[in-house]
């Protein structure tokens, strides 16, 4: 490995099982105050139930920045972000049954999982109690091997952990499905909002954009809170059936007590109980971003009304390929801009402005 | 009346309405710097739909002693807490149907609501929209007249708020049942807390001890999670099958991810990420108390596993007959210590060290 990986501090044992090992190449940090930069390094070879897909789309979540800088906890470099990967099947292993050369596959957060605990036998991966596998900044369940992400050409993944993604979409559109789309579709799905709910959106950025498509979808009357009138015309294109200024106090009075269900798509800390105020009786207040610092929720924000503040974290597999199904028949993808590798900063830099609609999405041939 | 309530500073017709007033003593709070002390005042007469009720005893809530101390919000002046009232109706209104003079009631911590929005209809009075009337501290519906609670000889309270007392039950045990019992009762029957559930129950004071009772009744495992080891063999007393000294790692470590719910009674401010930590997927952590500071609740501790913090605030008209009712066929009330009012001060010294197992009760015969 052509990289700063001491191999002397691994398991041997491991690379011996893989001896042919594959050449790849990506952009990768180095540590968590270097910028993005190519690096070359190795996947493992394809085994009996891999399959190999070169990437042709990686999306740019807000979340690799988070990682690559360390705002949330220790990460593991070099790291090469990049969980929302499509691309086309390259090479299947012996054993692979649901996957053929030419097709075309996606890989999300996951990469792997215990397999044996109840969430995973429920098809709940992402809340493997033994710990899953991320696609990047993590290891492998061998518990050493560290992973490595999609901005990068080719990635190895076991086929359970690979989707079908279906060619009426558009590729790179389809890119942001695997992040930003099943983290939206996967709390409404789970707490059935439909036909006669109210469902607010909170923030209109990746996830936000694509919360606004599946609730419109599923029937639910969905209406955009922002802090940003100038949304308000996205926001109706994008099938949002309100919008609201929340800096606008009438506004926000003439929604008290309105909603049935709250997604909250925001990253940056935030005043909760204001939103909570919004819900009616019951009302579920769903979180789905990582604020750095800890949501304060009042005891009246929840005894008064019995509401909740729930959280929810990506989707498993079965509901990752259900949503993807979901898209390809009701012809949802994300809203995206193409970019060149080389402007992953300055992308970052327009992302944590707000300044994209509503996705970045990593053109790979440009690597 | 010969108070200091000036009757200038009020609705003058109001009383022209109600010239027939009956003649109630009580003990009252002046200010909330004062202590409560002897206070002769007036209740409305007895209505068409009015019951009038002799009060034989009355729980001491925590809640009365935060709100004569104004520690929520400010309050209304004088104020004659006590919101967990029993005794024996003495008069009856022309059109009253479901009691008889004679007949045993109770009223909770409501007298009357809106009784027109969706939650009133749905029986829910304690979320009201528009704004209930609580039994004390609060106002009728006129939004005028001052409500004033059970530390007091008799009560005069619309039939729909009354409950009815079975006589199975030790009178003086059943005054706890209408609010600590009403308001662990109504989260776990909202939640469907039962058999097959692994129930924690965070605090066992006048709350905690009912939930206990309610969730062993309602066939789920239950342990107590306590920062006192002295409380293990009054826990296991009241039916808990576990207890955990929270201030034990290792024990706090065997049940991490093992609780269907926590129902969290305690009115202290502390943490309920590591409560939190005990959930498994889809746990819910229902609050049922009212700390003086905001849950700080970090995004990973309900992101991952989709977790929920709820709340739950005591329960509706129907709900709390339905739970008299339930003890009354499985002989369930509070343990209970009878004090006289004139100990009422010693008796708040002694809930605030939690020295009381579970709930004092003022015999109102010593008034």
């Amino acid at each position: 490995m052509n990289n700063n990986n001491s191999t002397s501090t691994k398991d041997k044992t491991y690379y011996l099982k893989h001896k042919n090992m594959i050449q790849a190449k990506g952009y990768a940090a180095q540590n968590e105050k270097t910028d993005l930069a190519p690096w070359n390094f190795e996947r493992r070879d394809v085994g009996p139930h891999d399959v190999q897909f070169d990437i042709h789309y990686c999306g740019v979540c807000h979340s690799d920045l988070h990682q690559i800088r360390n705002d949330w906890f220790k990460g593991i470099f070099p790291m090469v972000p990049g969980h929302e990967i499509v691309g086309k099947i390259v090479k299947v292993g012996a054993h692979v049954t649901k996957f053929k050369i030419g097709d075309l596959a996606g890989t999300g957060c996951l990469v792997d999982s215990c397999r044996t605990c109840d969430n995973c036998k429920d098809g709940l991966e992402q809340y493997c109690v033994n710990g899953n596998s991320g696609t990047y900044n993590s290891l492998e369940q061998d518990k050493k091997t560290p992973t490595y992400g999609g901005y990068s050409n080719t990635i190895v993944v076991h086929e359970d952990f690979v989707l079908h993604i279906s060619d009426k979409l558009d590729l790179a559109a389809a890119a942001p499905l695997l992040c930003a789309g099943i983290t939206t579709y996967s709390p409404l799905r789970h707490w059935k909002v439909g036909k006669g709910h109210k469902l607010a959106v909170l923030g209109l950025g990746g996830l936000g954009h694509m919360a606004v498509k599946f609730g419109v979808a599923f029937g639910a009357e969905v209406t955009v809170l922002s802090t940003s009138p100038n949304k308000e015309a996205d926001a109706k294109k994008l099938g949002a059936h309100k919008f609201v200024v929340t800096s606008d106090a009438a506004q926000v009075n003439s929604v008290k007590g309105y909603f049935d269900f709250i997604l909250d798509t925001v990253s940056a800390p935030h005043d909760v109980n204001m939103y909570m105020s919004l819900l009616k009786t019951n009302g579920v207040h769903i979180c789905v971003g990582v604020p750095p610092t800890p949501y304060e929720v009042h005891a009246f924000s929840i005894i008064g009304g019995r509401k909740s503040l729930a959280g929810s974290n990506i989707g498993g597999l079965p509901e990752t390929q259900e949503m993807l199904d979901f898209c390809a028949q009701h012809n949802i993808t994300s809203d995206i801009e193409r970019i060149d590798i080389k402007n992953i900063h300055a992308s970052y830099e327009r992302m944590l402005k707000g300044d994209v609609r509503y996705r970045f999405v990593i053109d790979m041939s440009t690597l």
